[in-house]
């Protein structure tokens, strides 16, 4: 349903670049959980990124949470978070009000909402809408994290430089955990800096990989036929401004592998059924097998650049050039990690919430 | 929901690769279409794939319409599918009760429906599955295509054999529309078939790729922020057993690119605003931008191998061996192509009919 | 979802009056229930009710379970029922395509699905698509009914006709479990069969109104804000053809109450908490209490009459007279009890599956 | 969906009775249509209904849209409506933490939520929460009234007295869609206002009826076999706290009519295929036929009440008395028509959206 995901535990989004507010709606979380404000503030500013990293636009990404919370704890009411828009500058979008900049939502948003739409910054198309998605995800981070349940996410290239990837049966989340942006080899992350350095210095932009394993998941977690893990998983992170593709366990490189080499077989370790490898990335048959659920996604090089472009005027379809003024990322993908963690602790708890119900979080404590 | 796909246009699926039927219940379709049962039946033809190329199970596959359609046409309230299951034969599946198949569903669905679900051949789990679904896709294929609208999906790689990708601004669907199985370069399809007769010898399996593509879609088509037309088909496709991973466009290769090379430029061509390149696979903010819609899926090889596996026994949690002796398809990725089409159908379709609502196929016609 | 009706336990129902099959797919059921097929067999007869009371078409209204159900268990999977239409006499509606039956579908439909649906009969908006629904129900019934859950719908008036009402603090429904068509009043039904038999002779027809109480559902349960039990029921009833109303507990008559005669004070009652009187049916906040969950439902006069009616030729506008020479039921309110309890439990069940998640049934048990 | 309301154009409501702020998220709107935000407040201002009426809790009730309004339109993004809670008496609730209301959610939430909601003033169970529902649904009809669609809700009956009911085919609306609160026969609002002041001297409360009608409706609206117009309606109705019973057309006194009486006869009206009578509430077999649209529901007296009450202690189970010292209505029902208007609105907008698409508004104008 549009601007609403999950099933059970769901999570309703509003808000434009340069409104007022934007803002987001949990409904079906568990009552009685004490949530660590504290925590959300720090996980908004990792979303920040680091200022030498990153857009020249600073919000404060004060988060108001206005219901659902009574004396610290959550209710099970709906929890609705509010953060407002402070830094907006409107007018580095006038030119754009005509000229829609390439790759980006300004024309198929000027066509469907027929020119209504307030497309300042990306409008309600805008990363700025991952603040509050952030928020919410965190939130429910703290709850999976209380069931012994870990997630992270790294930095698994950024153009050319790649750093290693997690260990598909043992991933090193804990590894990642501290740091900002998190990669597993701290030599590749001065590398990484200096070829965003080099980016912004020519009006250019960089893509890039993320790679996120969860693990301590139950086993039979999924609804198939139609929201399998993956599936579920694949439909939030498409949701993330940028991304373009997911591959799960192996994901790609199964394209050239032999079924005798792909299969993971079963092991029994220390008394519990598991598999040897984990090609499958965590999911057989779109359920989860207690492996760690292992996924990559690709983030396209922002389409906002500093470079003259070709576009066509949306006044009388004449060819012109457009020149973006506006503050971005030259590689959004450095901020990504602790949005993808959020949107995939929504994921993982409206899946819990289907299948434990109401009182997920305490049914899965046990 | 579990079962059913789609917000408008929906499909129900049920049915076990050993139950005696499997069928699906198609709701949204609009009134008044009349259906070309021999087309449907030509595309389950396609499904069953060729003799030498695919599983021993041979099935009638006959389809009986059994409510929604008066007169050869839609009637507009659900139509019903049903599919026979003939050629079954459990006791392929007798040592497989008590010793899961290394990366199919046996395991999971076993630990999920604490042993109760009807595990022969996969059960609910089966691409057998994919019988009805092709066969409403088909359906719904009929109708996108009388408004204009064209899909198409070759083999774009077998294990290490590829197939030229379709040109991103004009893709070759026509090229491809007879074929079984499809692929732009006829030379590369007879190196393929020998590969799996090779496969089939070894008693392994191949992995492979898809690439489908869509012309003539509106522009401004999707839901975001999270019913984007990525994640709409990304959760569609995840459903098909094997696929693993999906990329949009240019796909995971973004990540190695800059932003001036990403970025597709608007264009005025013959009074259209189009883009010049098509890196961005058709959408752009989740939404379609007029240019193709193109992806591509990795299909995992084929999990049923004739070779000797390590697993475990359900019963006593003891390692044990495994042979499996069931029919099945060393490439099922060369019959996936019209099922990829089929659930490719089935999203466009409810994407459609989330746009212009109940009468969605006479609007677009329009 | 138009025709899929629940949020967790899904119903997806399917078929036309005149077409060769009418069915539904249960969704959310829990694995390894073992159905009492004979049972089921049962409730369909009442559902047909006694000959002499009702319509001239009679059906075998076998069903065939075709996914689902594995050595006699429930697997988890969506299970499908199917129902064969056996007696079907096209002729009859011949007349009725364009002269539209008064207060039926018949104008409504025509115009909705632009005249391609099979109106015979009415069609899928026929009282027929209730035989499914009534065994789907059924089903779940037998499940509740294991968990100590106890649903009952009587006859509370036809015409001028009244039965007594349940007592809304323990009502009787043990009494009218076996009785077809159930009314706790025995010396009332024998007027009610013969008012039944005047309207035949008359060739008109008779309203009336139904009762039903739950017993045993745990405190808590429901949805709000807006699925609240109140409204869940309320939508799953008027789903049933002819029903125009509904109220719960006191219903119509808390207009004229006083809050001090109408509020439910709580007491205490051998270590529970319960509440003196019920006059809210069991509902506060549209959440259960623990009460008996009680309302009622009004059925309109079944609008297949034998009499001449007005009427409005679609071809032309002209106005016209039409006769109904089909087979109909006098006083469709008698066979309806059977059906009311099977929607009711497809509706408890929802609402339990929602809460207590996939081994709802287990969880409940305990 | 808890509480998220509709399929396509949705309303997810949120907040407390007494936490800081309570809201909405209306999802589906189409883009461009100017909002009069001075027809709102006079909406919000009847909605708070005349102070010698109504409860001592006097609330500004000053909408802020933080989301999808731009340039005083709609972009046809989610659009956000908050209404800060100013007039919060915690204190009076202290007594009601251990000791629950009789016939509030004080109870039913308790258990549901185990003690850790926010129960002050009922909490999210409270009619505060009508304020941004009645802000959504005004809004809304601000669009259906640009459309032709006219919508109005009158007191029926407040405890013993009694207004006039619309006339079934043509409705009196215009007459009280100026008056607050709204009654056909201006002689019998004197009577009221005595009734109510009596109603409070006495520390009592009063129940009542309200009829709405709704005409202009296109034929054929609604979607069979669940989403019936009726269960749309009914299932809205339910949500506003204190309705406990609906009907539509006759209704319940369809029970004593005949098919012969009950059945609206086809007349050709000056070119237009109407009914002669209205019994059906202008809806057959689920769908809008044309005519006005007629329901009636019940409210039961406000729970609230100035007299000693018995209740049980949640602490210790003990019965005792409680009395209510919190600032109530005596009869909730004169405030609620404008509620019932409005959600009505988002009843109707959702059928229409769900028939016609995105763009719906649009569409129904022409």
């Amino acid at each position: 349903m549009r601007n609403t995901f999950g099933n059970v535990l769901t999570v309703t989004l509003f808000g434009e670049s340069h409104g007022p507010e934007t803002g987001c709606v949990l409904d079906g979380l568990p009552a009685g959980f004490a949530v660590d404000e504290e925590q959300l503030k720090a996980d908004m500013a990792k979303r920040q990124g680091l200022p030498e990293l990153s857009t020249a636009r600073r919000e404060a990404d004060e988060i108001r949470i206005v219901s659902g919370l009574y004396q610290g704890k959550t209710t099970g009411t709906p929890l609705t978070i509010m953060i407002a828009n402070q830094n907006v500058r409107r007018s580095d979008y006038d030119e754009l009000t005509d000229k829609p900049r390439p790759s980006h939502a300004d024309y198929t948003q000027y066509v469907r909402y027929r020119g209504y739409s307030d497309r300042s910054g990306g409008g309600h198309f805008s990363a700025r809408l991952t603040a509050p998605l952030t928020a919410a995800g965190s939130l429910v981070k703290q709850m999976l994290v209380s069931a012994g349940i870990e997630i992270g996410t790294h930095v698994l290239c950024l153009g050319d430089l790649n750093d290693r990837p997690f260990d598909a049966v043992q991933p090193e989340i804990r590894e990642i955990s501290e740091k900002n942006p998190p990669v597993l080899e701290d030599a590749v992350l001065a590398e990484m800096k200096a070829a965003v350095a080099a980016a912004r210095t020519e009006g250019d932009s960089l893509g890039g990989e993320l790679e996120t394993a969860i693990c301590g998941l139950p086993v039979g977690i999924g609804e198939p036929f139609f929201d399998t893990v993956e599936g579920h998983f694949a439909k939030a992170m498409f949701a993330i401004p940028g991304v373009k593709g997911i591959e799960f366990g192996a994901g790609f490189e199964l394209a050239k592998m032999k079924g005798s080499q792909a299969n993971d077989p079963f092991v029994n370790r220390e008394g519990k059924i598991e598999t040897e490898a984990n090609h499958s990335g965590g999911i057989n048959g779109g359920l989860t097998n207690g492996m760690p659920v292992i996924f990559r996604t690709v983030y396209r090089p922002t389409p906002s650049i500093g470079l003259p472009q070709k576009t066509v005027r949306l006044s009388d379809g004449e060819e012109t050039t457009l020149t973006i003024h506006g503050r971005h990322d030259p590689a959004i993908v450095l901020r990504a990690p602790v949005i993808q963690d959020a949107m995939s602790c929504l994921v993982i708890g409206d899946l819990l919430a289907s299948f434990y119900g109401v009182q997920w979080l305490e049914k899965i404590n046990r």
